[in-house]
């Protein structure tokens, strides 16, 4: 099995803060202030899953020239210590008093000029990841130093992955890939489905994920009702689909793709359903390229299926997060650019309110576009042979 | 194995919006506005890892009286639509011109009267889970009435956990405590960290988890640097201290302990640490009643480790999110009461910047605490002579 290595050297993550200021300066932002995993992660390396914990806040200062300073609680100062940041400034969190507020606004007085303008993500899937109450303390401790968007910067950035990010990226996906091909050993008429989801997310570490942030699904007959629910214990039936959707990590990337499984004997009018959705993601992989909108994406796929075209967006970026800007929607006209990484995920109305999905993951090369999942077959693999 | 039961009765959610009300007229809030998984999985039983996705916010409006409002992108109506809520507010989401607001402020303004105070979470461990420019937006869009703190609503709820949640807490910590007792078959010299912690998931899965939201730890000689950073590749050896630290989850409810192992030959002062730890989580326990304080607790652990004491605060509540008030830290005066849930976290400085922690599980009943995690004992268990 082979891999990307851990991590990623110096240079890196020194090239993601030189293009930040770049467009900081172009912007007359003096600092970026970031509170979120990826966006702290994307510029320093910090890699824990302790941020499930909502308890402390963390903090992230870009200056306009010069390293990042990290300011954090002082239980994350030796993970922190082992990555790149030098300037890292701590205090004992949770502080009923003053959790950390006083030393950011601190670090952001000396960094900052007296009118300087900060730049805060506050666009689309972003958010603050602060108490608000804090935040509103936080401005009236910087003085004339105005909090201001980020003109996209975080978005501009993270849009276009680096080789070393697209081959962590190509790691997850194949070790989904391995995952989706060994579902006949756990499915099978008469498993209950919150079963099937537990034993899938076995397979998936036991094929190399590190931990598995994502799996949704649904079960039923002729299709399911939605994509987004947790398992129930209903045992899979003859004439079932069975969706299986995962975005598991590898390293801090994710995959995001999904698999449709055919219990015998599977309707046919839901078979020809799964063959168009595959024709819909191949015309979408056909026409993804640079210069090519993420609209453009979307028009691709929905032309093959037509007054059938259900389930939402019909794909969108991820890598650090399950899901990323753009949105393929007919909304969106971001261009492609070499380094995109997407889902391209279609979605098909089946009656009685029922839906299927399908999805790939690609990323824009030079030229075209290039699988980063093993691309499934038109024909639903049948899982009713199998116990 | 015994199992709580899945999901909650409408009378539950019920209950809990009829506190919250309570408490809404003592406050002179009109409405609670919510955004967070946690905040509206509380009052709807709205249960998806979707949430993983940062690219939709969801909203909920908890009005004076009457039942909850949601304000969802539309790909969520479904799975709400099976759980007690009947009013449902959706748009398609991502819209770049309008993502949700108009319709969310369109809600607000029937719901709140003009001149009405809206309780948004902005205290400790809370955050607002929405684009900062769409919050603006939606500040500007409803008139005179006026954003406001939930004057602690929210936490002062979620504190005292019901009958049914302790349940769900008691089953995720049983299924932790079976795959702790199986660790043995994974983990000895020569074996991966990160081999450890990928296999000690699958562990978890086998043994009933539905997902593994959390899992850290570390392991070294004498002891480990921290207690948040995900695994290296590094192979055990013997000597080494080796601590995996859990927040499974099961029907949305978490555990949240750790559980340390010796690679023979352990250092004896490593071994009186751990013995002096469990001490002081025993020492916690004993103290743990209503009544009791959160700092309380915190000192009669401390107690026990003297100038030894280190790692960080002693403990926590726990139960929805992997944390949640209180923190068991002097500066806590919280009074226990009957049906809050807690970890007991003692840590202990070992030397040469390392640490040993120690965690278990309690529920304070009526008179005394309950553990929910079967307690470790005080000789660390071996690990030598397993493989």
């Amino acid at each position: 099995v082979s891999r990307a290595s851990r991590g990623f050297p110096e240079a890196e993550y020194r090239d993601r803060v030189s293009r930040a200021q770049t467009l900081m300066a172009e912007h007359e932002l003096a600092a970026l202030f970031l509170t979120t995993e990826p966006e702290i992660r994307y510029f320093t390396g910090f890699l824990t899953r302790f941020w499930e914990s909502p308890t402390r806040p963390w903090f992230l200062v870009v200056p306009a020239s010069g390293d990042p300073v990290a300011v954090i609680p002082s239980i994350g100062s030796h993970l922190m210590g082992q990555g790149w940041i030098r300037d890292i400034r701590t205090w004992t969190s949770p502080d009923y008093d003053d959790d950390g507020i006083g030393l950011l606004a601190a670090t952001l007085t000396e960094l900052v000029p007296p009118d300087g303008a900060i730049g805060v993500p506050n666009g689309p899937e972003t958010h603050l990841r602060l108490p608000l109450a804090d935040w509103v303390r936080l401005q009236a401790e910087i003085g004339a130093r105005r909090m201001s968007g980020d003109a996209l910067i975080l978005q501009r950035l993270r849009l276009v992955k680096s080789g070393r990010e697209i081959e962590k990226i190509r790691t997850a996906c194949s070790i989904a890939d391995r995952a989706f091909s060994r579902v006949p050993e756990i499915a099978g008429p008469g498993e209950p489905l919150e079963r099937v989801f537990r034993r899938f997310q076995a397979l998936c570490l036991e094929e190399g994920a590190d931990w598995v942030s994502y799996l949704a699904g649904g079960a039923g007959q002729g299709g399911y009702g939605d994509v987004i629910s947790p398992a129930t214990d209903r045992p899979l039936v003859a004439g079932d689909v069975l969706m299986l959707d995962t975005g598991l990590v590898w390293d801090g990337y994710f995959c995001d793709f999904d698999r449709n499984f055919a219990l015998s004997p599977i309707d046919t009018r839901v078979a020809a359903a799964h063959s168009r959705l595959i024709d819909a993601a191949s015309a979408g992989f056909a026409a993804a390229r640079p210069g090519a909108t993420a609209a453009g994406l979307y028009h691709a796929m929905a032309g093959e299926l037509g007054d059938t075209a259900g389930g939402g967006r019909f794909g969108h970026g991820f890598g650090m997060q399950l899901t990323e800007w753009p949105s393929l929607i007919p909304e969106d006209d971001s261009f492609l650019e070499p380094g995109m990484v997407l889902t391209l995920e279609p979605g098909i109305d089946v009656g009685d309110g029922k839906i299927l999905v399908h999805e790939e993951n690609v990323v824009i090369t030079e030229t075209a576009a290039e699988y980063l999942s093993t691309p499934a077959p038109r024909q639903m693999p049948s899982l009713g042979e199998c116990e």
